[in-house]
């Protein structure tokens, strides 16, 4: 069983919930360059990816299972992947965020995001104009040299928006980690696949 | 005047280049998290961007100009931007790679890379049917698990395809940093930009 994440906060946190499975890494992902990790068990493998390519890995049977915030499952919006269990790790929240004091404009918004899908349908279903630009990152610094009315990125702690002169607006949705399995891995797999999902669920629920 | 360049090699590379038009940075952007850098011009702000996002910051007038790699221009595919200068630093190969040994499939094949825009044009140029695979980083890994016949990739050293088991195949493009203008500001800035172009013109000749 192949198992892909991201390296940072997922990690991080998954890794408990992943050793509450029987599943221990052998070597620090942090130190090591190296992609793809054995562990523990024999059978099961980490692949180490982008947060942006845990949906694609997962997708396309490449890992059998992945740890992928809601952010990038909604901005992907695939229908192809089961999702069968919030980790409630890497909680945030996905906001829009202006300069502080500058009002919106009232017509068209200008827009810089990477979640360019997720923008769109939330200014559809608000009902309002909005031109979305698609940035690949530092999405705080749009707003400070005219590239865009506002942004919208996950906020934690809020001390990116706050280092850049923004502030927080408008919450479109709470986030958290989601274990996503492949629908092909789901029937091949299925034992290795249950008992995975089985364990890490019961270890959420300790922590909670 | 704003100018747009991504932190790493190109940086480093287009630093003597600015300087040779009396641009100098007033501090070091690799040290501090700063996006935006005053320059000892006190007309000319340098703003750290990913280097995918540099057209965008152009494109928009954001940045009156930017420093880019061809083969982001190229994956951004805008005709809204002016390119005058070729700035011959940060070459490299935009290539094809696979497995070491292991012959490309007959029929269909599966590519996995950032650049899609570029491997949808290069396969139809060539003829090939191609299912494209999006990934935002680490393409080295998708054929070590399947997801991929062959990858799409900038190739420098050669040193990442080889500790990936991975070999080079078919050169795409030859690739090098360019000068990016935006067109409004090549019309109201022009003084000031063609002033750049010339003497970052010249100095790319002096190295030559
Ligand atoms: O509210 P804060 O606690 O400041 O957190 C928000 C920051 O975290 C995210 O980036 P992340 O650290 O995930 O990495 P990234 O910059 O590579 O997206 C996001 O893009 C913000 O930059
Ligand atoms: O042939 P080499 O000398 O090994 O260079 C090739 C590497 O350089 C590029 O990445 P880059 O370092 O630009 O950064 P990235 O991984 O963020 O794309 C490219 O994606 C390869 O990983």
């Amino acid at each position: 069983m192949t198992i892909a994440l991201s390296k940072g906060r997922i990690l991080k946190d998954t890794l408990p919930l992943l050793k509450a499975a029987g599943i221990e890494l052998t070597e620090d992902p942090g130190q090591s360059r190296k992609l793809i990790i054995p562990t523990t068990h024999p059978d099961v493998n980490l692949l180490i990816v982008r947060a942006s390519d845990v949906p694609t890995y997962v997708e396309y049977g490449a890992a059998d299972v992945g740890v992928a915030g809601k952010d990038v499952l909604l901005e992907h919006g695939s229908t192809e992947l089961y999702e069968p269990l919030d980790l409630n790790i890497a909680r945030c929240k996905l906001m829009t965020a202006g300069k502080v004091g500058v009002p919106e404009p009232e017509g068209r918004i200008k827009v810089a995001t990477k979640f360019v899908n997720v923008a769109k349908q939330y200014y559809a279903s608000i009902g309002r104009q909005a031109d979305v630009i698609k940035l690949y990152g530092s999405m705080e610094l749009a707003p400070l040299v005219g590239l865009a009315d506002i942004i919208i990125d996950v906020v934690d702690t809020g001390n990116t928006l706050r280092a850049n002169g923004l502030e927080p607006r408008d919450l479109i949705r709470t986030i958290s980690s989601r274990l996503v399995v492949n629908k092909a891995s789901m029937k091949v797999k299925h034992d290795a696949v249950s008992r995975l999902i089985d364990q890490m669920s019961r270890a959420v629920q300790e922590t909670c």
